[in-house]
């Protein structure tokens, strides 16, 4: 992850400082707290801070004086309610943050959720670090064939060398010139908010990222979805299992309906009743596109 | 306030409870924690959660591995300097979030501020209190001569006891009528939904409400400032104080940029410069209007 | 709905004068303009101004130079495409600003959808008129039975007559003392600020509200939705219609996939794949909830 | 601008059709409606749509039935106030969306401004044009010695000549280097979503941009400032004037309390105050940082 000595010591002295605390503490969290957990080659996500936990949903969500809870089945209950509902709020009330070292291409899909508080570390005023993302060769794919905007089967063993020799070298070749013109070596030396033009998309960068859980659960949907560029995927897979962790209750009543859950439309559910009804529906009978028929029977495999 | 045995009871133990956390904590405001502070006749505003301190803000600034802090001194400049930069988006990564008991006129006011999360209680599902806002006399006052949204003076004392007589029987009334319409009790029984119409707006209201610190500090400006309703400027200052021990370095820079400070329009700015240089300038040449240049004679006047 | 005659002019002035643009238009929509459609019994909703079209939106997918528009089919192909898959983004690029008369406990449910911009009639500034909203017997319904934040079917002759003339009576109260406090008449007069609390939430408020095509729809499926509350679904419905006539093919597209839509549980899917294997799945097997099992039993009815 | 004679055609194509509305309309808008204007080499800025004018402020301010305007003098005095009081929520009923061609490194900046609606072109999905931002040679600067985040003089002529080499070179590359990644002759042809990392941040993207005048207002306070980045600044001044053309009160009053105003602390104002009692004030006497007082003095003389 290209955490330097002096970067994990810190890490490290963050964790051996207990504090004590009137607020709500979510055991799962505390064990993530600070810790990188690596993403792609060089990239991380880790836990900065961290506000409620399941009880605070409910609690929220009752404007209740103490805690709370009443019993712990019970807020589960009400969790699953909230979140079957669509009662947002009440996960509004529950904020993580995020530290997370990523591509420059992931963060421009990832600034697209604009609910959020973002700080990013500053190529006006600092210098970025020498890290491209090159992906492992199993990742080097084709064009899909079928949806424009994804990826189909790995690319071949010699074409892939080409376009991985082709990714190293241009990176390196960038970095090298971005540091030549920047340099105040024997000359005035480059502006950094202009030198960093230089750089291509692969180059990381990192951030502070902020965000309630019901934006989170909204982004974790999207970015956690199958159809989700394989690498912001691995980000949001990563955010998920800590999620899990935190929020047990709301995290699972999330996975039962958002991420396991399908919407049907109008014509897919008359679809359904009909086939339930015994009636044999086919793409001709079914009143849909090819595409949305052959969709609702992958649903319907599961 | 109103709250009851078993809420203080709720809230003595939440604050009997401490806990072990990795996160920052910030002992000013730990101190505050979930204990309510009495605002208006019913009201209060008490912190339910909080998170961050001022070393998050420059660790956010700094997107830096560790707590961030080079040294306490060095951190107040940096936060002054973001303040006065309007470097909003580090002020952003500090959250709390307030339980509050208001009357609802003041709630329809609150909650143009957009950007922060509410769950009201719901009297759709619950029964309100019976518990209403009546003004102490001194409060009670007359329509401004000067500002259309705007009061004068203190009414006097027969006006002001016809007015307050008005407002308690009416609110009683109201009451009384709303649980005779919602009663079971030998007929069907009002939906709540329906019967809360007949509620006053100076009846209280509750929410669980939170907001980042960068938003909080916009609302502070607006409502702690002396054009702000009386009512909610209430709410405000007492905000303010809580904030002061939480973050007092970003509270210092708030006061020193923000609630302190002054913004002179560019013909203010002409009229200082002009003198500055020694010219005697006039409401007649300062080209403003009558109202700007009384307001300027103000601030210059402090 | 109480508007006056001098009112109705200014919005038939407003409908003669056709003026000339190079601005997408929309036919269904410049026949809504102005026009006032009555809600309730004093309120309305009118299109004051709107921006874009269905071709709008594909115009924003495609970033396109000119209108964007290859054949008609094909982009009622692609607003099907975009709402299916939750691509928001061009649906935000259509925008709508309505003025709407509506009940204060209306107005309150609304404003927590915070994604719009709002100006509302200021009580502060300006006298609130004498309008109440009072239901119709029909609509003067008991407390559900199986539903806390619900209404059941409506109250019998007796009670709801009571009902009624409390209503009545208490608002007509509230507005004569709202009256005699604010005058000036042989008195100082009570600030308008603080007499507007005497006002039961029934009274009759309005206010401008902007929102994009996205957001507006998330609004309409909440509210439009047979569990909203009758008092706002009448307006949601209302705005349907308009919005039908002003992007027919996203209004389409809306029907087919959100309003007609219904979203399947992980659980819920897993039971209909069983049933269409052939497999009798009864409350019991099902592994959900009586509830959700209901739930589930209704939307298979249809 | 790199504008092809299709889309030039399809531009002339819609400012040929006037089509007949009832909505207000802007004849200082019309006039730049769909027309690009040129910014840094192959960037532009046009206006796509636009809501509302000067009235439309006024109109929702007063929440009225007509177009609302008493007379033209009335409306700017009341636009006026309302800049001078922070009264931002008339400003928000403007909308306007543009569409802009812009280097990626300034997308990134501008992306920062969250309360917009944005549809970029997706690299994900089309092959982006070899179109790079190269700097005029009196705009490659050298790196600022007194502000970290800024540039200083332009480089001198050799040094800036190889920088200048360097950034064609590399995009020349960089792109070829895409191309032939993407390429399907003779082999499968890398992913579109994985091929873009190739491309530095100076490459051109474009999108639509959609934002209301308030948060307009916002953006370009902060963007058409002496501190910000020259290439994003020269965006922000375009818009500048096309928005003195579109709304030419709500433009003056921007110009009068925000663009041409200064905030002065609560520290600023005190040393003000001395100085026109006759004190003389000092950098030692002023209570302030050498780097504010410095800031003072420059604000002072204008």
């Amino acid at each position: 992850m290209g955490l330097s000595p002096e970067q994990l010591a810190e890490i490290s002295e963050l964790r051996s400082q207990a504090q004590s605390t009137l607020r709500a503490t979510a055991p799962g969290m505390e064990a993530h707290l600070y810790k990188p957990y690596q993403v792609l080659d060089h990239g991380f996500v880790r836990v900065v801070d961290y506000m409620g936990d399941d009880a605070a949903i409910c609690q929220a969500a009752r404007v209740s004086y103490g805690r709370g809870t009443k019993s712990v089945q019970n807020d589960d209950g009400l969790i699953r309610y909230l979140m079957r509902h669509w009662h947002s709020t009440p996960f509004e009330m529950c904020e993580v943050k995020l530290h997370v070292k990523l591509p420059v291409f992931v963060a421009r899909q990832w600034i697209r959720h604009r609910t959020a508080n973002v700080n990013e570390y500053s190529a006006r005023y600092s210098i970025l670090d020498r890290e491209f993302y090159i992906p492992a060769p199993e990742h080097v794919a084709a064009q899909s064939e079928v949806n424009n905007q994804g990826r189909g089967s790995a690319l071949e063993g010699e074409e892939a060398a080409r376009v991985l020799e082709l990714l190293k070298s241009d990176s390196t070749r960038a970095y090298d010139h971005y540091e030549e013109m920047i340099s105040s070596d024997g000359q005035q030396g480059l502006a950094r908010e202009l030198a960093r033009m230089n750089l291509p998309a692969n180059i990381y960068t990192q951030w502070y990222w902020k965000v309630d859980l019901h934006n989170l659960f909204h982004f974790l949907r999207l970015r956690a979805d199958a159809h989700a560029q394989y690498e912001i995927r691995v980000y949001a897979e990563e955010i998920c299992k800590i999620v899990a962790d935190w929020v047990p209750f709301a995290y699972g009543a999330f996975e039962e309906y958002r991420l396991g859950a399908e919407t049907l439309s109008a014509s897919a559910l008359d679809c359904v009743r009909r086939m339930l009804k015994g009636e044999e529906v086919t793409k001709e009978t079914s009143g849909m596109s090819a595409r949305e028929w052959r969709e609702l029977e992958a649903v319907l495999k599961g």
